[in-house]
């Protein structure tokens, strides 16, 4: 035997497929499983071992990574074969809520398995990078056991702690702000091709924003954690009084404005609550004012 | 004379000063003018000269560049002294709608001004940098005229056209992300700080989401240029699939979620529109739907 522990991958989407890549072409013995078998042709080709049942899949190896699209998913696949896992790791890398993780795990734990929740914070053609993250909560025993192995997939790998819910919640709370991130782009672009210029031409100043937008993330988180709004570099009323310009500016477009409505109102209630001179990260306190 | 035009700044708050600063350094008779004039001590102190009046500002140099709070706010101060603005170049730094940018220089054009229509895409700690980002539309002949004395506000300095507008429309247009992208945010940091975990914890992935986001925004661009959405990476129904786990999420926390409304309703509007297995870029196509 190798130094290189055998591993089973389940679910060969493009990320699935991704991660086999990966495994195979650092030298692991690795097992593939997919519901519909044509796809694991190529991985075969490239040195992978192709497992007919989930039986022999999950008995393959002593870690086993399922790259399904829900942990409902995963334990509806895996259900039939369950108590192949007892004793085994098993590593989930779809995404979901925490609440899913949650019962994930205890689904896993039931049935013996040792379990690891993560996340590849990343694209399936960056899987195996060096700067390609990939976070995981749960069983530090696994992580610690399989590290090396886990690497192979990314060389930013991190262990979060031992909740079993810690990579979807980062998972969800870094991603609420992708659907506004793009539509707020969208909108962009939508008012670009107005003016008769393209999407493609604002593509290289959106980049800008967004690497300024990082960088003043240290800054709210500070403010944030600490609840100390009173140092606004950009405040609730910068923000408020650009009201009646963003309108101006989606209407000379003939955009659909709907969106910034409930943005509006965040503002409206900031400034109610005498956030008006403080930084626009105070906005946080105002969502944790749940009313609907 | 020396080889540097002499250039005056209007309005020193932190962005004008910045820029007053860097002409300065940059050995540019530079002449400045504020409201409140002891603001401009500091300035002096380096090296700049005071003019007292709003005339003696103007006329100090053949490049006047404002950086007042709007562009009302710059009519109103120089109105007075408008027309010591024949036949000088006079460029605003304001943020502002394409609308206001156009009244601007139609003022400016109305007291024999050459207009410049410029934004600083940075905080005033970078100005001056080398990658710093400024681009300007309008009067071509007064870019090439002034490019190396607009070139000492940062390296990467940009003529975006001859439309006055443009750089209203661009500052606009890449703009329309920054709320909601920190409101998603904001949200995020809410629900770390619910589980007893930091909004600073999350600051490193956030960040590595900003780059992914940035990374895809081609392809998106691609897809809004051609109105071709049929080669989805990331599709409108996976997107509309995860509205569940999204109010799940948010809920546990305790978050107000009424802030995600309009975004399912867009996600709805697409799949009804036929965009399910679209590319989510075709979003940008419901945005041009006004309904409001």
């Amino acid at each position: 035997m190798t130094g290189q522990h055998p591993v089973t991958v389940i679910g060969l989407g493009s990320m699935g497929t991704a991660l086999a890549e990966a495994f195979v072409d650092a030298g692991h013995p690795t097992t593939v499983w997919n519901r519909t078998a044509a796809k694991a042709a190529p991985l075969v080709a490239r040195g992978a071992l192709h497992a007919r049942t989930m039986n022999k899949a999950i008995t393959a190896s002593p870690l086993v990574i399922t790259c399904l699209t829900s942990y409902e998913d995963t334990i509806d696949a895996m259900g039939p074969a369950a108590a192949a896992l007892e004793g085994r790791a098993l590593v989930a890398l779809n995404s979901g809520s925490p609440a899913a993780a949650r019962n994930m795990a205890e689904w896993a734990h039931g049935h013996g398995a040792r379990y690891l929740d993560g996340a590849v914070k990343n694209v399936p053609s960056a899987v195996g990078a060096k700067d390609t993250l990939l976070y995981y909560g749960g069983d530090e025993s696994v992580f610690t056991e399989f590290e090396s192995t886990l690497r192979v997939l990314g060389g930013d790998t991190v262990h979060l702690g031992a909740e079993v819910d810690l990579a979807a919640l980062y998972e969800m709370a870094v991603g609420s702000t992708l659907l506004p991130a793009l539509v707020g782009f969208f909108q962009g672009a939508a008012a670009m091709q107005a003016r008769g210029l393209t999407a493609a031409s604002m593509v290289r100043y959106s980049a800008k924003w967004f690497e300024m937008i990082s960088a003043i993330l240290p800054g709210f988180a500070e403010e944030i954690d600490s609840g100390d709004y009173g140092k606004a570099a950009s405040s609730v009323n910068l923000f408020h009084s650009s009201i009646a310009q963003d309108e101006e500016f989606a209407k000379e477009a003939n955009l659909d404005t709907a969106w910034h409505k409930p943005f509006h109102d965040l503002l409206e209630r900031a400034v109610e609550a005498g956030h008006g001179n403080h930084s626009i990260s105070a906005l946080t306190e105002v969502l944790k004012s749940r009313t609907a």
